[in-house]
C-alpha cells in the first residue's frame, strides 16, 4: 500500500500517521521529495481499511494498494489448482478444475418431470455430465413464473435418479437451504453475488460445491472477494462462472470478456466455467462462443438446452435443441486437445 | 407490442403466431409490405414473455414491447404522486413526494451510542428530519466491520427516543424483519435491488415505508420493475433513491445521473431521492451536488454525516461533517423555492 | 510513481531498474519488506512512459502514476482561474469562466438564414449572449443531412453582424481552418476529441477559443490530455464541455454526470460548460438540467434552440423552442446567485 | 419501422402525419387499440430520421426502427462474403474473407530500419502474411513519442522491398493520403472510427483496402455506419477489426466481446478480424485469446510483435516477441480446421 501525502501536510502530521499505521500493524516507509511526499506500507495491510485512511484528508491525498484484499482465493498463497470434487451416486466423483472439464446442462427452468427427464437423457447421451435446471427463478418482473420451487427440485431429485446426473440447481434463500438437500452444486445467481447473508449462509453451512456466478456488473476484484466470503466461512468448494457483463452496447443481451478465463486462472485457485446462454441470450450463439471458452482454458461450461424452445416457460430464445447441444460437444471434442491450459 | 416476422416466414406460420395471440388475450394487427411483414399487438401484453416470443425463431424476427412492463408503480394508471409518510411519535406523519422534501442523515454505520447521539443531534438541529445509521452493513470484503448488528438497531432506538427523528436503517436478510420493529423506514440496499426474496418479504409482510436504493447496475426500468415486486406484494410506500452508476469512469466512484429524477417522475408516481454521498464517495463534493439534486426537482436527500470522519468504520472519506452539513442545508433552503417540481 | 517489484526478481535486475529510473532523471527509493518490494519514484516523471516499464515484465508487476500526466491545464501549476475572452465586435469582450457565466443558444444545425436570423434575434432577447450554429455536421449515417458547409459560415456570419452575437461552430477537418475565420469559438465536437491532428492544428494555427468537447467515452483525464494538447500547440484559449457520456442506461441518449463540473475545477483552471441537449436528447428535461448544471457552479451553458423542431434537419427532439429558452433562462436566473463557485 | 401515437392526439393530427409519411415514400398502416395506437410503416424508411419524427412529440410517442440504417455493408442486400484482396508484389493477391484468414504483424510503431526489418523477418518466418507497423501514432499525451512519420513509410517501403511483406498502416490525417501510395492496406484506428472527414477521404479518393478499427464506444450498428461511409464513397474493401471496448472492469485495458466475429458475420459481409494485442493490452494474453479468435471464426489477426518489448516505444507491455509469437501462430493452426466458419 502507498499513500501519497497531500501538499502542505506538516511534519507532525506525517509523523502521527506514521505512528497510526504501526500500531495497525504495518511498517512505513517514507519517501520525501521536492514535491511530494509518500509513505510505503509493507507487512499485512489487508486489515487497513482505505476508506479510513482517506477520511485523514488533512494528511493524506491519495491511497493506492499493491496487495490483493483476497487471501484464501489468492493463487498467491496457494499455488495448485483447486480441483472441486462433486459425488456421484455410486461412482466416482467428478472432477473440475485442474485440468478436469466438465459440462453442465439442462433447461433453465425445471416445468415438468417429463420435460426434464427427456431433456436429461437427451444431454447425458450427448456428453454433458451434470444436470441444471432452475426451481426457484430471479425474474425481472414479479409477474413472471418464478419457479416451481419444492415441486421442482423434487423433478431434480427423480432425474437424477433415473440418469445418474448429479444435479446444479439456484438458491436464492438462505432460509431455503435445508431443501436443498438433495441437490449437488449450489448455484448462486449474478443477481445474489453480493447477497452476502445468502454467501455467509452456504459458506458457514454447507459443504456442498457453489457454483458463484460472476455479477453481470462485477469486478473481477468483486468476484473473487464474493468467493472468499464462502471460502472464509469455511467451505473450499467454488467454481466460478463467468456469464457476460452489461456494458453500452445492447445487440447481445451481455458482453462476455472470455479474456477473464486466462486472468482468473492466473490470480485464482479456483476452477471458472463459461455460460455462454445468459452471455448472450442467442442460441445460434452458443456453439462458437463454447468453443472459443474451451480453446481459451475454461475448465468447464454450463449451458441452457430445452427440448422445446418455443415453448420454454423462460429463456426459450437463449436455448439449444438437444441436436444442437449434441453437435456442440462434438465441436468441443476436436478443440479441446488444444485447449490454452 | 410489435412483432417483427421473419423474412421468408410461411403464411400458415403467421397464421399459426396470429392464433396464439389471440388465444394469449391480444389482438393483432398485420401489416404485409414487400420486403417485411410486421404485427402490432394491441391489448393486454403484459402477461406475453417476450424471451417466448423470440424462441420461436422460425416465424419472429424480433419483438418491440411499446408498453411499460409495470403496472402498479406506473403514472400511466395512478396520475397523481405518491406521498409516502412516516409516522413521528406523538405529532403528525412527515410526509415525502408529492411536494413534500425530507433530508435523511447520519453516519454510515453504528458505531456507539454516543456516537449515534452526537450525530442525530447535530444533524435534527441543522434541519433534518430523519436519521439514517446502519446496524447490517453489506461489505465487499468478509474481513471488514459487519454492523453492530441487533445492538445496532438499539442504539438507533435509542436515539430516536431521545431526538424524535425516525430512524431510517438496512435490512440484508429476509429473516431479520421481526428485528426491524421499532425502525421507520427499511433500506433496501443497492446490491439487494434485485434480491426478489427479501423484495418479497417486506413488500408481502410489511406496510413501513420502504427506500428501494437503484443498484449501481440496474436500468430505470429494472428499477421500476423491482419496486414492483413491493407494491404487488401489498405494500404500497416505496420511496426511490438514486446513488449513482457503474461507468467506465473512476475518478469518482459511481457517476449520478440526475436526470433520472424528472425522468422517474415522468414514468412514476413514487417519490425520488438522492444519495450524493455514495454516489461521489468524496464529502467535498456532497454540498453542490445535493444542491444540484434539489433544484432538479427530487423529494429528498439521503447523506452521510458523521461527527469524526477519519475515525469512522466505513465510509469517512465520503461523510460530511455536522459543520459541513449545517451549510449545505442552508444551500439548499436557498435554492429550493426554485426547484423544477 | 510506484513500482512494484515482482516477486523472485533479483537485486541485479532491481538496481538495473534504479539506474534506467535514475539515468531518466527520476529518483528512486528502494523499499524492501518480506513479501513484497516498491520503488517510490520522486521528481519529473511526466516522461516516462508506464507502458515501458511494464515491458520491463521480469522485474515489474505493476506501476502507479501518483502525479497527473498533464502540466499546462493543471490548477496545481496554474491556481488562479483561466478567463477566457470571446471578442465583440465594436465591444468589450466577453468572458467566460472565473465567475463569468455565458449562454451560447442556437439551433443544430444552420438551415437557412431565415431560420438563423429568426433564432438568433429570440435567443439573444431571452439573454443568450453566443450564438451556435453547425455548418459542418458529423453524422452516424452517410445518408443524413451533412450541413450547408460554406455557406453555412456564410449565414454565420450574416446573423453575427446583424446581431452582434459572436459565433460558435464546429470545426471538423484540419484543412477547413482558413474557412473559420470569421467564427468566433471553434467547436472540436465529442468524436473529435481523439482527433490529434486537429487538435494540433487548431493549437498550433489558430487562438481562437476551442470549445472542446469530452467524448462521450473519455475519462476525464483523457479530456484534459486533449486539451493539454491544445495548450502545448500555444493556444491557451480552452473551454471544457461536458455533455454526457455513455453507459448501459438507455433511457436517455446519454447519461450526464454534473458532478464533474466541481471534479474538473478542481483539477483545471479551464472553464467548464454543459451542454444539456446533447446529454439527455429530450428538449423536456433540458430545463432542469441546465439549472442544475448552472447550481453545481458550470461556466455556461450550451443549448440547443429551434424555432420550428418538428422540421429540424438535425437533433430537433433535443431542441428547445424559443419560449421553452426564454422560461429556462428566467429559472436560471434565479438561481445563479447560489451557484456553488 | 413503427410509430406510437401519444395517447390524447387527435385524428387530424393522426392523418397529418400519415400525409407526412406517405410524402416522403412511406406507407403507413394504422392499427386503432383502446389503449394505444401504432403505425406500421412499410418501404423505404431509411431516408426517414427518427429524430424528425421525435420531435412531433404533440403526436408522437416514439419510434421503433426495424430495418437496419445501413445498406452497402449489410449481408440482406449482399449475402455472399466480400472477399479482400491485397496485391503482392510479383504474386497472387492475398485474400482475407470468404474463408481466407490472414495474419497481420508487427511493431505498435516503426523505430528504425533494423528493427522494423528484423521483426519483418521473423514474424514472415513464423507465419504471418502481412507486416503492421505505424508511422503515426495517436497518443494520449502530446509529450509522447508521435512516431517517425514519413521516415517510418519509408522504413515500412524498405521492408516490404525486402521481405516481400504488404504493409499496414495508420492514417490519421486526410491531407496525409498521397503519403501512403506504398503502404497496402490504410488502417482507420478506433479514435478516428467516426473522423467522418478521413472516412470520406478514404472512401473517395482511395481504393485501397481499409482496416477499420471498431472505437472502444461503438456500437456494432455505428462500427458498421462508418464502414458504410467508405462504401458509399466507392470503396468497397473493407475490413472491420474488433480491439475491446471500454467498460467499468479495468483489469484489461479493454474487454474484448468475442460474440461480435459470429455477430457481424450474420450482419454484414465484410471479413472481419481481431486485434488481440489492443484488446487486453498484456502480452502473455495474446496467444489465448487469438486461438480463441481464430475457433470463433475471425477472418485473421492483427498482433503486436517487438523484438526487444522492454525498449520499445510504444506499447512494449502488450507486444509478443518473436518466440511468443510463433508459439501462437503453431496454436492456431491447430485449431483453424475446426473454426467455427
Amino acid at each position: 500500500m502507498v499513500i501519497v501525502i497531500r501538499n502542505g501536510a506538516g511534519e507532525e502530521q506525517i509523523a502521527a500517521l506514521e505512528g497510526w499505521l504501526v500500531e495497525h500493524g504495518v511498517k512505513p516507509s517514507v519517501t520525501v521529495g521536492d514535491k511530494q511526499t509518500i509513505i510505503g506500507c509493507i507487512g499485512d495491510v489487508s486489515q487497513i481499511d482505505e476508506g479510513r485512511l482517506m477520511a485523514m484528508s488533512d494528511v493524506v491525498a491519495s491511497v493506492k494498494r499493491i496487495q490483493d484484499p483476497y487471501k484464501l482465493v489468492n493463487r498467491q498463497f496457494h499455488p495448485q489448482d483447486t480441483v472441486v470434487e462433486i459425488p456421484v451416486a455410486g461412482g466416482a466423483p467428478l472432477k473440475i478444475g485442474g485440468g478436469h472439464f466438465q459440462v453442465i446442462a439442462g433447461p433453465c427452468s425445471v416445468e415438468s418431470e417429463e420435460q426434464v427427464l427427456a431433456i436429461a437423457r437427451a444431454v447425458k447421451s450427448a456428453g454433458a455430465t451434470l444436470l441444471r435446471g432452475g426451481a426457484f427463478k430471479p425474474r425481472t418482473s414479479p409477474y413472471a413464473f418464478q419457479g416451481l420451487r419444492r415441486e421442482g427440485l423434487r423433478i431434480l431429485s427423480a432425474a437424477k435418479a433415473e440418469t445418474g446426473l448429479p444435479v446444479v440447481s439456484e438458491i436464492m434463500d438462505p432460509r431455503d437451504l435445508p431443501m436443498f438437500d438433495d441437490v449437488d452444486v449450489l448455484q448462486i445467481g449474478a443477481r445474489n453475488m453480493q447477497n452476502y447473508e445468502l454467501l455467509k449462509e452456504v459458506g458457514t453451512n454447507s459443504r456442498k460445491p457453489i457454483l458463484l456466478k460472476r455479477s453481470f456488473s462485477a469486478t473481477i476484484k468483486e468476484l473473487l472477494m464474493s468467493a472468499e466470503y464462502v471460502l472464509a466461512g469455511g467451505n473450499p468448494n467454488v467454481i466460478l462462472c463467468e456469464r457476460g457483463i452489461r456494458t453500452y452496447e445492447t445487440t447481445t443481451r451481455n458482453t462476455i470478456d472470455l479474456t477473464v478465463v486466462p486472468l482468473l486462472h492466473g490470480k485464482s485457485h479456483l476452477p471458472i466455467i463459461v455460460d455462454p446462454s445468459h452471455a448472450t441470450g442467442v442460441a445460434s450463439l452458443v456453439h462458437p462462443l463454447s468453443m472459443a471458452a474451451a480453446v481459451i482454458g475454461a475448465d468447464g461450461l454450463i449451458v441452457e438446452v430445452h427440448n422445446d424452445p418455443p415453448h420454454a416457460l423462460c429463456d426459450g430464445a437463449q436455448s439449444q435443441t438437444p441436436e444442437m447441444f449434441a453437435a456442440m460437444m462434438d465441436g468441443i471434442r476436436n478443440v479441446r486437445p488444444f485447449a490454452c491450459r
